[in-house]
């Protein structure tokens, strides 16, 4: 039931859209990279090494209930199905190179899904918080309690010169990353987008688009994160993104701010035109129910669509996604055709489920 | 308060969805030309002889109201605005010819909208009938009746020879004019459109498209007529159009049968997006709106779509209109973007309105 809860269930917990400065920022993810001592990382690990590491961290889900006071699922990668493993990369719970090889792979999920722990991806641990809205201070606080869980039981790779250490250099010292997943319509559309990801490397951080390839950006959706730790406390590196980020809020609200000024009511009908696609399509294709889902989100948070609540979102995000609709429908050999219908029945339910009630948008 | 009706109901009587073959003949037409003896053709008449049309016709207000039980509007399109005249002519009441020069230029209208006799127009008297799906007897009688209320007051122009007299040789004999509306969008899709109207002139039928210019047919409405009576009877003309349009219901029928079979899911598509536009827009254009309707009445037709019920339909195409939208708001002095969302508004509105009870469309 719970296994099936985390595959099946279209939502995102840190996609929750109450969170400070929710209108721009989606969710905020903190990551450690962590290793035991003695044991060498994954990517020069035999058979019996990485069976060794899965067997520690297994062994941890006792003392993380413990510490947590809720449960945490133990996920086998291997025990489950690829459309599984596909869905819980959707659900930004694993990252998508942990998928390609399942064998002695684990994750440790927290009932609340707001913690997970990868076991054997480039390092031993992979131990990510999220939390919506801007809130770093969360999902590290949350991570760093699962750390000193870990840390009272085993002795980790810690260097006095280098700190943690970690399978890639640039995880090196503090083996954290700290990332924003951001909706920038507004810079978008005003195509001030490139200029930010061109400076951002220069902060030492990095942008790209969530969704769609290099050459095109689906959704209006950026992950920004941080690029280097050594040499940063953990503490510097959130400020420096937080500021960033904080930027980047202010720039995006002042785009929004100049489109509302020049041509709200051209953008009411971009709005209402999305909403009524997605709201009646029986084809939709998963780019152009990102861009739509992008408009009615921009919509609500311009406060110029009352039709649906705004708690519709994570639903539509991750309902909309193709695997966790081949994997609810129970088949992965459908045609593009086939999970398109199924993508337009899943977002015309959610819209249905979460209707504004008494309101018409006429 | 009945004058005002004419003008702001958005209606269209003749449009009612539920006439035989209501599926693809929208509304049968017929008209008579006639022109009382001793006076010359208004083109060529002098002004007191306008009057002298104009007085007769408007002495005949009484004779009609009696023959036939219901009240007669009388108007003088020297007396209303340009605007309430094009709304005339959108309505389908007056033609479009009738607008450009208003003096001395009468039109009687019955109170149920069907009946309406144009005064100094290209001849004396155009006396118009219409009825809903392919009916053209009801509107023959009806305009017989007119016939006969006003030849049992006045003389007519009569040639034992070539019949009645009227202003365009292509008229003379009957003077009957016989037409319907189509509506083929199973035709237009399958390319099919183009065969129809080269043949028909061998036909004596003429088919065009009701909107849009030569080169583009918008809405997908045609109008089909007899181009010739000198030599036929009335009977002749009518039966002559009636088989033609039979023969074309049958392949349009044929048309939206192919696309059920080969792409019903991709139609229902098409047709629900197309709701959902036309549901939700800020702004339409006259263009994109015709198109948008002629797609959901066609998923109404094929039972597609179920959301609105069918007699939203005359209502759409009347209260979309330009002038009618202008007309009802007070102002000839808008720019396209304003009635763009005047159209949007009264779209929605109307949507609202005829929303089947209890259909979700989910």
């Amino acid at each position: 039931m719970e296994m099936n809860d985390i595959f099946r269930t279209p939502t995102l917990p840190g996609f929750s859209p109450t969170g400070k400065d929710g209108d721009v920022v989606l969710v905020s993810f903190v990551r450690l990279a962590r290793n035991f001592r003695q044991l060498p990382f994954p990517g020069r690990a035999g058979f019996q090494q990485l069976q060794a590491v899965a067997s520690m961290a297994a062994s941890l889900q006792g003392d993380l209930e413990n510490a947590f006071g809720e449960s945490f699922d133990l996920i086998d990668m291997n025990a489950i199905t690829p459309l599984e493993r596909e869905v819980l990369a959707e659900k930004h719970l694993v990252s998508q190179s942990f998928l390609q090889n399942p064998q002695y792979r684990l994750v440790l999920v927290s009932q609340d899904r707001r913690i997970s722990v990868m076991v054997n991806e480039d390092d031993h641990l992979r131990i990510q918080g999220q939390a919506p809205g801007l809130d770093l201070n969360t999902p590290l606080e949350a991570v760093s309690k699962v750390d000193d869980t870990v840390e009272s039981r085993q002795d980790m790779a810690f260097d006095e010169d280098f700190g943690y250490l970690t399978a890639c250099p640039t995880n090196l010292g503090t083996g954290l990353r700290a990332s924003v997943l951001l909706h920038l319509p507004g810079l978008v559309y005003t195509r001030n987008m490139n200029n930010i990801i061109n400076i951002s490397p220069q902060l030492g951080l990095a942008v790209r688009g969530l969704y769609g390839d290099d050459r095109e950006v689906v959704g209006n959706i950026f992950i920004m994160s941080n690029q280097l730790t050594l040499g940063f406390s953990e503490k510097e590196i959130i400020d420096n993104l937080k500021s960033a980020v904080t930027e980047i809020i202010a720039h995006e609200r002042r785009a929004r701010k100049a489109i509302e000024l020049y041509r709200k009511d051209r953008l009411a009908d971009d709005v209402w035109r999305a909403y009524g696609i997605l709201r009646y399509a029986r084809y939709l294709s998963q780019k152009e129910a990102l861009e739509l889902i992008s408009k009615v989100r921009l919509g609500m948070d311009m406060h110029l669509i009352d039709e649906v609540d705004e708690k519709c979102y994570d639903g539509l995000l991750i309902g909309g996604r193709t695997s966790f609709l081949q994997n609810a429908a129970g088949s992965d050999n459908m045609s593009g055709a086939e999970v398109d219908k199924l993508r337009a029945d899943m977002v015309r339910r959610i819209l249905m489920a979460y209707r504004a009630e008494g309101r018409t948008g006429a």
